[in-house]
């Protein structure tokens, strides 16, 4: 089997640096849809550097903030009307993975016209608006991944637009806008991200340098393990270092790159239901399946949890088990839950990503391991 | 300061990988130019593969197979008066980075007229030819980097054309081409690939992500330093396993999208005059001058020293020189060579690019320290 390797995405990083390229948007277009939530990139500062960028560089805007977590097919058709009505040459998301993910599907359907049917069809013209992607989040990585994952309700899951059109044109990585972020917060999408490294290790389509990227973000976020407990057990204290922030947006963007490659595994798989239909938050439900997983590969593939565990400067599962319990909390599950979860699971692509494949029996016995079984 | 990255070649990687992806091909254009020497492609097989594939893509081509070590200026505007004659669509290379490196220039001066006096202005049209690259050694990592080193006999050294322009289009990675390279030119090309490495973690354009893969490179090439003494010590055995050749490949490729991104240090600035005036092999020659720069480094900036020395698994810089010698031998140098060389050396744009900056005093007593000393 081959392997592949494409990121195209300009990656910029570091203090100030919307603003000191502020050039760049000029490249993109000269009316722009800025895409984001309702509140946090008002709060963090970030829409205010954009919108001073955009002035310096003489682009006109128009701001669509209606992104919900989770986001709907209906919100993505709805922020490519707007687009096209206006005559919007390029799309810039702020936020987490909820507005870039969203924005992804509006710079798709801002430039070619696709049926809520074709939608997810992966065929698609070679054409879209360009983008610019401002994460404030550490989680997702979606700056620098071609997935635009959107609930849809007709199949009861979350599903991806997977295309190599829908990679950002540029994306802008500067950690002062995760500062506000809550504790519960940095700790959900941190995990998220090193969901994504290690699930990127355990993909059939990882490689040498997927590995190299994986290993460097586990080590970034497990180094950032013991302020997120302190912040944890002394709430009122102020949380996160700036090189805590910086560390956990370097491994976010490392850990996207992987899965821009590899996909992910059975561990997404399985956590789609449980944000579906528990609203259990998307990295904390990846993050409470991810130590069984561990478990199952452990028992065919030695090497692979081994390795693993080395890049999190591990010992054993069960330590990975604990720390991830002191960090995520607990959650429950019903068995006939168990069991409707586990035939939706073992039903997805990512299983077949996976090089420890699971049964379904694996399945529902790592949803029992892995939260209180009611 | 702000970091950047970017890389947008598409990486194809594994055996076979020429003959299973033959329709990247395709995607390129109906008649190629293939860039080659004169003698090892035919000799490795890669030739053969990749004519096979272009037939099977119906893909006319020409084979323009005069690139020897160090390319001039002129034949890459030979090559490319080949190139506009023939009406090419794309430039295909094979090779090592001479190759390489020439097919670059190719590619950019058949698409656009560029006068010699301008030809490293980085001043070019947003227009050049489609790129499918082979290395077929482990070192230069030139299948992945915006650069083009050309021999400039009017400076007396090597001169670059550095334009994100060049980023070859695709790049196809089989170590099976590298498997009947002699002994001494997979350690030479290696230890320029390690160079690159190290140089880009020394370098102030250097981030994570580069050092994460810089990091995994000096690993990979650290790893296979046991089999390269082996096969020196005793010449007549079977040198270098298939896992090796992929590991050196893999490296190189790794430590070329590392100086994509930072550039090189003084090392290659000390490194071309060694070559240009002295013939030494460019791996050879980085090679050599880099214990000593490592030294000065300990000095002013002993983390960083530190950083790299762990990620080689070697205690200290004695231990790192005394492997060198034993893999690449000895050279001489006069003390007027030393003053010549150093006065080159400080003038480059390398200089200004390095996280420890010599002084020429500093050039002086590297090359003095590396070299044995007439």
């Amino acid at each position: 089997m081959n392997q592949y390797y494409y990121m195209p995405t300009r990656v910029v990083m570091g203090d100030g640096c919307i603003g000191n390229n502020s050039k760049l948007f000029a490249s993109l277009g000269k009316k722009a849809l800025i895409v984001t939530g309702r509140h946090s990139a008002k709060i963090n500062g970030s829409q205010d550097d954009l919108i001073k960028a955009l002035d310096a560089e003489k682009i006109d805007y128009l701001v669509f903030d209606k992104i919900k977590s989770n986001p709907t097919i209906a919100i993505i058709y709805e922020g490519a009307a707007v687009a096209k009505e206006n005559k919007i040459d390029f799309i810039i998301a702020i936020g987490g993975g909820s507005p870039m993910d969203a924005a992804k599907g509006i710079a798709l359907l801002a430039a070619q016209n696709i049926s809520e049917e074709n939608l997810f069809s992966g065929s698609y013209e070679n054409k879209i608006l360009p983008m610019a992607f401002v994460p404030t989040t550490s989680g997702t990585g979606s700056e620098v991944t071609k997935y635009s994952i959107l609930t849809n309700d007709k199949a009861q899951t979350k599903t991806s637009i997977a295309t190599e059109l829908i990679f950002p044109t540029i994306a802008f990585l500067d950690a002062k806008y995760t500062d506000k972020l809550s504790v519960e917060v940095t700790i959900n999408t941190a995990i998220d991200a090193l969901s994504h490294a290690i699930e990127g290790m355990l993909s059939v389509k990882s490689s040498m340098i997927t590995n190299a990227l994986a290993e460097k973000s586990a080590q970034l976020i497990m180094g950032c393990v013991p302020e997120m407990i302190k912040a944890i057990e002394s709430p009122t204290a102020p949380a996160f270092s700036p090189q805590t922030r910086e560390n956990l947006l370097q491994a976010s963007f490392l850990a996207g790159v992987v899965i821009a490659q590899t996909g992910t595994t059975a561990v997404h798989a399985m956590g789609y239901s449980l944000t579906y239909f528990k609203h259990i938050d998307h990295g904390k439900a990846n993050g409470m399946l991810l130590a069984e997983y561990l478990r199952l590969v452990e028992k065919e593939r030695p090497d692979l949890s081994t390795e693993i565990l080395l890049a999190m400067n591990l010992d054993n599962v069960d330590e990975f088990k604990s720390l991830i319990k002191q960090l995520l909390g607990e959650e429950q599950i019903s068995q006939e839950e168990i069991k409707q979860y586990s035939e939706m699971a073992i039903q997805t692509a990512n299983i077949g990503n996976c090089m420890v494949k699971p049964t379904k029996e694996n399945i529902a016995e790592m949803f029992e391991q892995s939260l209180r079984c009611l």
